[in-house]
């Protein structure tokens, strides 16, 4: 087994009607789906969308880092 | 109908005693009140005041843009 | 008495299982045990840890404000 | 007459089917509608939307400087 | 009356030829012609024109902060 | 259907020996030939080469952003 | 004695009812009325408070460096 | 063949027990079992983990661009 | 011949009526009167004068690269 | 036992003579002596003096992340 | 004549005992000692060294910009 | 002679095959051939060419300082 480790950060969206917590785990759901060994997230940008003068969706950009298999 | 948009963004400070989310929601009902059109927001700072060695406010800095009438 | 203060900034990481805000509250409760005065506090960050495809911990870097006793 | 003069920025966002400069100048088209003495534009950001593989729109997030009448 | 506030931050540029604080203070009094209940300025850049070999004008680039009237 | 999406943003270099428009449709044209869904673009850095004293190649750096399919 | 140092740098921030300079020495000031080996500053932000239209205090957040007595 | 070639970025984290120069390395190895065409890489952030007060690895987050195989 | 080489970074401001590719156009043009084996150049800033509420001039800031001779 | 952490930041300068891990090592090395529990670090700055045009010393400005005690 | 000017930045650290300003003026009357046309200036840092719990020197890194002969 | 003194900065890239401090002293020397007085450097980018999968030159952009004569 190596002594060291590769990661890979890629870059998602997570989007949520009701809170900032909500997007990001939309985020990392989603993620987990097709990547394993994620381990952490990073926030790089928090917006959203208005609709009739109210909070539309939270929209929450994240880098998303999982160790890669075998290194 | 022009088949461009032109917009303005505006930047607003909300506050919150509750959470991050209210703070957010409080400043764009405001800019609701006078301004129409507000499509959506970004956040550019997160910070509050501190009392008795607990959060007091929330302070979220945003950017808030609209398109501008008849653009 | 002065009537300037000089105000000092520490950088704190805060961490929970359920919320942003809670993670905030922490760093505030902990810093708040050891300094008096703490006025303000500015988000630096936002990440966290990711276990089984869930977020397991909210992390917050923060700049906490506090005024220097006798400034 | 003041030896000095006061100036105010806003931030604007222009967009074109064509060009990034067509944007810019679709910003400022529109801001001359409604304030006087604009003097300079600082473009923030670039970017656009993708409609059926191809760029739908180019829009540009421009700050722009404008002479406060009577300063 | 509410328990929060709402805020405004609009970006100002003042200039003097004597002082930077000078040029600080041109702009916040130009606004406050226009703006009520004015609380605070966060300084973006500073820079100036060169005359002859020798400063000018200095520019101040000023974001200034505002509680939004019934907030 | 989800009443939510979520995203991924991917970093392209697109060049060009015409213009900058025509770098940033030659990156979004070969994204769009693996990935579905391609929505927006944001410019993060513009630079070239230089051949015999002009500009060779404009290279635009893009982040690509696109719905993941399915959420 | 050794040929290398260690340093370290401490955020503080310094006010003043009269210029950005004094408010860089009131900071100065109260630093080393604790801190021994106080070698250089870097202003990391200039702001300030507004009272009745007028500017009523500078406030300059400055990393002070020192070097680690015995390093 | 096109006179313009398309690249991508992505964004890998190398470790090394000895040395920066390690880490880049390792995580360009690891970079190339499955892409062909990496062409250079970008620095963003050296970063490292502490055991029993020596550093225990390097970390060192590197954007790595290839050419766009057909492009 | 020396196994690796030297670079210098110089910073030029471009302008043009026209467009942005022909400020930096200008701005490459100009350089090479004066410098050898200019290489490539790295887009600072985008921003230009507005002249009775229209673009008078596009002014791109610029880093231009060089090989130092003999290097 | 608490199911959280509370962390704090310090940042420090080490220098060295001969290479930038060395550098590094020595900041943390001195930080040690007095900190418990330091878990990371993250490079903000590489800079150095110059001595008869070869590099006299190397200085890396690290922020050093540990566990505060009981938290 | 040109219809277009091309211009250089260069970068320059002034320093004074005295003032923030005194430091920008002692760098530009350097700049104009061997440079024609120096138009403008921008702030990069404000620092300074500390001696004697005093600040010892104000050090000021501007850019400062000027019109390039002929163009 | 003057009770301040006036530095210039100049921006250049070292390349090495070795290590990163190696491309860092490959720029200071040439640097030095030609310039009197460097005084110190500030790291910019860390960045490099692949060949073959692996490291093939290491480029690192400096800033470099240096007192101009006779200030």
């Amino acid at each position: 087994m190596s002594d060291h480790h590769v990661y890979k950060k890629v870059e998602i969206v997570g989007s949520s009607r009701t809170s900032i917590e909500d997007a990001i785990n939309n985020a990392i759901t989603e993620c987990s789906k097709s990547i394993n060994n994620v381990e952490w997230f990073e926030v790089q940008e928090t917006r959203g969308h208005v609709t009739n003068g109210q909070v539309g969706h939270y929209q929450v950009v994240l880098k998303v880092g999982f160790r890669i298999e075998g290194s």
